[in-house]
């Protein structure tokens, strides 16, 4: 059987179990969560040894140590890894939910129901605790999935899945609705990118390369999203003092995730302000800077500050780390106007006490998460109350910002008559 | 300019467009429709002789009765088409919605708005009347839209996208929101579905050739749909009495399009009964039968009826025509696997006053819409009280079955704190 049908064969799987997942209980998908994590936790020390493998390759294979240390499972982190499927245990289950309750105008009752999306394809990349992560969201939900992960973590994935199976196998779920991938070729992940009579959504989780991957290639509907060019103007309406430590917080709290921010504006009149203390404050952090022409002019002078001109590239890059872009601009028009050639759509805010002013930028400002008052790390599933989160969608369809477990199902129309015709 | 740069230049220009739109009041776009409805009423005449030039040039080319009716405007037809655009500005605005306010855990105030998705690119066949139905929808919702007809209509398509744009200029409304791709070429409707920066979705309007001409070159999200392989199945708790007119209307009041019947399943207990007198009944209508075995031997001593026995893939074939497939089943459990395994996933109904077993079919059967004791044909945005339809899909993701005005938008995330820094 060639990459390419044994995909096929996997999806097809994939399906025909999801058919029986769909019928399953809340119970019975909470009780395999449960299972698996008490698992998991017996298991520890097998994980750990299979991980080792990869380990070692990956060292051999010059691994640097960031991603050494995202491969990595410690006894530590797979008791977080259960702790965390016992917490999506407990959320309220979407696929109860009924909705649109009426009679419609020719007689007919309707309502809607939530039902799972059938067969997800997840790609991702190095971390393998993803592998248990959407097994769990994915069952939680009553979908079946195809698990594609990234090569450097093949031994821990593989174990990890033949314990996700044996917990759906004791707990009267089909096996078949956890799929993984065993195959370190490319061609593996074109083939689940062509199985759109099998498959009903592609979520990458990896970066902007693996997205872009993804959209080219797939013919089923792909949820993009993940990379976050975030800004924050500081109008000169704003309370400099207080915003401040938001803009520290933005940038530094975790520099190294999509909703960190990547570029401050700042209104011309409090520039010469709060240019200054804010390249003071963030230099504490090691933050370098990239500053367009007044940026740099008001901040040259300062004693052990890391600051660069801006060219016009950074202000259309995602850090990821900590750098910061800073450019002045006229007005609230102008950091609209930036903002709407650079950003992400990810999250995108405004510091002022011009309340007309805010709600104007609210209006405007066109991405999945804008901010008054606030730092841009808000945008994340925990923090906005979802429970868990899937992904974060940058694109319009379906879902936007961080998706919980309701936007992993869709819904149908349920149609009652008495032996209706239409007229 | 080549055509697929000038592709990727309307696209851009639609989407500036488009951010200018958004900002427009429900009253600005709702002039505008009124308008169109007044400007198409006192063009008739031109549009009229637009028209005949393509009946023409469609003449010429051999073009079948069936496919230049569907390509006709008649004063008639016009008159209609303003009608529709003058209901539709009666419709709500879906953009005023605010949903999901609350106060988050960590104290940031929150909601969701409705917003645009930005651009639409709308690929469809012959009927002219699509040109203006699709602007009409698009810019109801605050979406620009970037068009391309099918070659047989371009003259129409021409005139009508001009009368249109000369509209919004009159209304107030950036003329590029509407863009209309005046090319025959293939690499036109290639050139649209790649621009994923610039096109936020992909609405194909015809056959299944053209959904999966897009599904497989698109890298914008596509919505499928529209393919119908729709299904009663008769149990032996019917009422045959007042099941077979449900079954005659879903067949026969409108057997060309996607929501009419394909397949009867029949119970073997009452197929001796049911499946004669089906016949005999829906023969009245010209219509003609492909039947299992066990169907045939019931029917096949009929005067006057057009039988012959149904090879397997007509099970799997959407008629659009006076045709209907019959096949005797064991029991509902029987159905429901035929169902899953030839179903398009569009819409599948049982008659049956069990309503304990239709319980269980309607939470089974995984269809856009599933019916209990009625017709399928009311799989529509009109009949469903949605007020206008945009297209009715098939897949999962975004909106399933009939899709109208609420489904042409998105959401955004609106966060507003006091100075606040994530913990």
């Amino acid at each position: 059987m060639s990459v390419i049908e044994a995909v096929r064969a996997q999806a097809a799987a994939a399906r025909a179990a999801g058919r029986v997942l769909r019928r399953s209980s809340s119970e019975q998908r909470n009780a395999f969560l449960n299972r698996l994590a008490g698992d998991l936790r017996e298991q520890t020390e097998a994980i750990v040894a299979a991980n080792r493998t990869d380990l070692d390759q990956g060292a051999a294979a010059g691994l640097d140590g960031a991603m050494l240390d995202r491969l990595r499972l410690t006894p530590t982190r797979i008791d977080g890894m259960a702790s965390d499927l016992e917490r999506v245990a407990e959320l309220a289950d979407p696929l109860s939910q009924r909705f649109d309750v009426r009679t419609l105008r020719n007689g007919l009752r309707a309502h809607k129901r939530r039902v799972p999306l059938g067969v997800l394809g997840v790609i991702y990349e190095s971390r393998p605790n993803v592998t248990i992560d959407v097994a769990a969201l994915a069952i939680k939900t009553g979908n079946a999935a195809v698990l594609r992960g990234g090569k450097e973590a093949i031994a821990s994935n593989r174990i990890l899945l033949r314990i996700a199976r044996d917990a759906l196998q004791s707990s009267g779920l089909p096996v078949e609705a956890l799929q993984f991938i065993d195959s370190i070729e490319r061609e593996a992940s074109l083939a689940l990118l062509q199985q759109d009579e099998l498959v009903d959504l592609i979520i990458p989780r990896g970066g902007a390369g693996l997205h872009a991957f993804c959209r080219r290639e797939s013919r089923i509907p792909v949820i993009t999203g993940g990379i976050g060019i975030c800004h924050l103007y500081v109008d000169q309406a704003a309370n400099l003092t207080r915003a401040l430590p938001v803009i520290r917080n933005a940038k530094v709290q975790r520099p190294t995730v999509c909703n960190a921010l990547d570029t401050v504006l700042v209104h011309r009149k409090i520039a010469p302000r709060l240019v200054p203390e804010l390249v003071q404050l963030l230099a504490k952090d090691q933050v370098e800077f990239r500053c367009d022409d007044e940026a740099l002019a008001l901040a040259t002078h300062l004693p052990g500050v890391r600051l660069a001109r801006a060219g016009e590239e950074d202000f259309d890059t995602e850090w990821l780390s900590l750098v910061l872009g800073i450019a002045i601009v006229d007005d609230a028009e102008a950091a609209m106007r930036h903002i709407e050639a650079h950003s992400s759509g990810h999250s995108d805010g405004i510091l002022s006490d011009d309340a007309a002013l805010a709600e104007e930028f609210l209006a405007r400002i066109d991405s999945a998460a804008v901010y008054w008052n606030s730092s841009t790390r808000f945008t994340d599933g925990g923090e906005l109350d979802l429970g868990a989160e899937v992904a974060v969608s940058t694109q319009k369809l379906h879902a936007r910002g961080p998706m919980g477990l309701t936007e992993l199902t869709s819904y149908k129309w349920v149609l009652e008559g008495d032996y209706s015709s239409r007229a």
